[in-house]
C-alpha cells in the first residue's frame, strides 16, 4: 500500500487530534505541522515536524501528498484565503461548514485545485460530511422523504462551541459551555413520517454552563443569553452557573452526537424509514477520523489523473477504504 | 433533466415494486418489462409494455437505457446467466446477493460490461447495498470498529424469504412466514465499544408461523423445523401453527428492517458509535427505491465514458440523486 505523507494545518482541537489519529491509519504518516504560533507549538510537541505558515516554501522537502487545513472556516480557510493558497500546492482536505458561503468556497476551491492539477475535498467531518452523505443517500432512495438533523441525543447533549463562543462574549462571563439537546417528541414526529414543518426550536433545546466575573450580574447575563437572536431567543434555554473549577471538572470533555431521520412511505400504508447516527465522546477526535478517510480517497482521486474540488458526495465510498477491493468484496458487501 | 428509459426484468415481488416506483422517479420511464410468463404477466397487467425474455431482441426498439434485474441471484442472475447476458447489451443494476458467490459474479459481470462498454452495478439493495456502504463508511471513519449487522428491531420482527423457503420444502407444511428477530442485549453490548465474537445464534432470534397439511405431525415439523442445520439450529426459535385464513390475515405484510452498528474508541476513554438502519412495510418497495437510484448513477457513469461492473462502493453518492449540484450543495451539504 502507497505510503500518503500528511501535513496538518493548524494546532488547534482538531489538528492535535488529526495527528493523534495518523499512528492509526495503515498507508499514512505525518509529514509536517503548519502552525502561524511556531514556538509555542514547538515548546508544547518538540518532537513535531513543526513549520511556519508563513514559510510554506521550506516545507517542500517534506515531500507532502495532502494537507489536512484545520483552520476556522470563516477567518482562516476563506477570507485568509489558505484554502485555496494550499489547494495550489498540495492535495487539501478540510472541514468547511459554513453553511451560508458553501457556494463561494467551492468555486474558490475549484478554481485553485484545477489551475494546480491538485484534488480539494471540502466541507469533511460529520455535518457537513457524513450527515451530508446521510441527507443525499435517503433523499435518493426514498423519494418524498425530507431529511431532518437533530443534535444531542445522548443525557449529556452535544457540545456547540459556535454557542459556547458566543456566550462568552457577553460582558461579566468568565467561561461557557453550551450543550444542545434534541427533543424526543420533533423525533418521533420525523420517525411518524410526517415530515412536518419545524420552528428551529421544535427540534432542540439549549443547556448553558456559565461561570461569572466577579461581580456579575446573574440576572442580567441570563437576560441577555435567552434574547440573543439567532443563538438563544428561537429556543428553550436553561442556565445554570458554577464556579471555574466545577465547569473544569464536569464539564471537560467536548462530546456530540446527531442523527439524520428520513421517513416517507413506498406506497400507501407502507412506511419506509432511514436513520444515521454518529456519536462521539471527542468531536474533534471524530471530525479527525472522517478527514483522514477523504485524505486517503483525495490521493488515490490525484492519482488517477482527476482534479478540482470535491465534496463528500463526489467520492466512491471504496476510495475511503484502506482494504483492497478484494476484502471489500468479500468481507464488507 | 435526461430521461432514462428503464428495463424491468423479472415480474416477481421486486420487478413489480420497481414498476410502482417509477412515477416517483423524475426522471425515468418504463420502457420494457421483460418475463418468462409472457401470458401470464398480460393477463395480470395488460396496460404494460411485455416482451419476451426468449426474445430479447424484440425489446430493441424501446431503447432502453438501464435494465433493473429482478430475478433470483443463483437461478437467474448466475447459473442462468441472466446477468453478464443482459449486461452484453444495456446498463445494469442487480440486486445479487448470493455472499459466497460475489467473486466470481464481480468477475462475470467484469468481463461482460468491459467487452460491451456498458455499466453494470451488482449487489445493489439494503443488504447486500446499503449495509455494505455503512459498513465500509464506519471501518473507514473510526479505525478499530467491527460493523456488526441486525436485523428484526421493530416488534414484528423482519420477514425473511429463504427462511420461510426452508420451513415450506419441509413434509406435512402447507405454508409459512419466518420472522427475524435481534437481541437488544447483544446491540447493547456491541453500542458499548466491546467489538464481541458473536455465533451466530448470539445475535438473532427466529420466530415460524407454520400452516400444517392435513393429517401433518406438529412435533414432527417442529422438530424438523429446530434441528435444520444453519437456517434454525445455531437459533433460539419458536414454532406457532396457524390456520391458512389466519396467515393470509396477520402475516401477509412483507416487513424486514435492521441496523448496521460499529463501535470503537477516538482515543483511551473516548468512545465513537456509528449507526445505520433501514426500516421496510415492504422490503421489496424499499429495495426498489434503492435499485433505482442506482439506475440512474449507472446511465451516468456510462455517459461519463465508463464501463464494468461497480458495486455500491464504486459509485459517487452524488450520481444517485436526481437533484442538481447546485441544489445538493445548498440544501443537502
Amino acid at each position: 500500500m502507497e505510503i500518503k505523507r500528511v501535513a496538518v494545518v493548524g494546532y488547534g482541537n482538531i489538528g492535535r487530534a488529526v495527528i493523534a489519529a495518523l499512528p492509526k491509519q495503515p498507508d499514512m504518516e505525518l509529514a509536517a505541522v503548519l502552525t502561524r504560533r511556531v514556538e509555542q507549538v514547538r515548546e508544547q510537541a518538540p518532537d513535531l515536524p513543526i513549520f511556519s505558515l508563513d514559510r510554506i516554501d521550506l516545507v517542500a522537502r517534506a515531500n507532502v501528498n495532502v494537507a489536512i487545513l484545520c483552520g476556522g472556516s470563516c477567518t482562516d480557510l476563506f477570507d485568509g484565503r489558505q484554502g485555496p493558497q494550499l489547494a495550489e500546492r498540495w492535495n487539501t482536505v478540510d472541514s468547511f461548514d459554513t453553511h451560508a458561503r458553501i457556494r463561494d468556497y467551492a468555486e474558490l476551491m475549484q478554481t485553485a485545485a484545477e489551475k494546480a492539477g491538485t484534488v480539494a475535498v471540502f466541507s469533511v467531518g460529520w455535518d457537513p460530511g457524513t450527515f451530508s452523505l446521510a441527507r443525499v443517500y435517503a433523499d435518493a432512495f426514498l423519494p418524498g422523504c425530507k431529511p431532518y438533523a437533530f443534535y444531542g441525543l445522548t443525557e449529556q447533549g452535544g457540545l456547540s462551541m459556535g454557542h459556547s463562543d458566543a456566550i462568552r462574549q457577553i460582558p461579566g462571563v468568565a467561561d461557557a459551555r453550551q450543550y444542545t439537546h434534541a427533543k424526543p417528541e420533533a423525533m418521533e414526529l420525523v420517525r411518524s413520517g410526517k415530515n412536518p414543518d419545524f420552528e428551529p426550536g421544535d427540534l432542540h433545546w439549549r443547556e448553558c454552563i456559565v461561570v461569572l466575573e466577579d461581580g456579575a450580574d446573574e440576572d442580567e447575563v441570563r437576560r441577555q443569553i435567552v434574547d440573543m437572536p439567532n443563538y438563544f431567543a428561537p429556543y428553550q434555554t436553561t442556565v445554570e452557573f458554577v464556579t471555574q473549577e466545577e465547569l473544569e471538572r464536569d464539564y471537560s470533555d467536548m462530546p456530540h452526537d446527531g442523527v439524520v431521520i428520513a421517513a416517507s412511505e413506498t406506497s400507501p400504508g407502507n412506511a419506509g424509514v432511514i436513520e444515521y447516527a454518529n456519536t462521539w465522546n471527542s468531536n474533534p477526535e471524530g471530525t479527525a477520523g472522517i478527514m483522514l478517510a477523504f485524505a486517503r480517497a483525495a490521493v488515490r482521486l490525484r492519482n488517477q489523473g482527476q482534479c478540482g474540488a470535491f465534496t463528500p458526495l463526489d467520492v466512491p465510498p471504496a476510495l475511503l477504504s484502506p482494504r483492497s477491493r478484494e476484502e471489500l468484496l468479500t468481507k464488507f458487501m
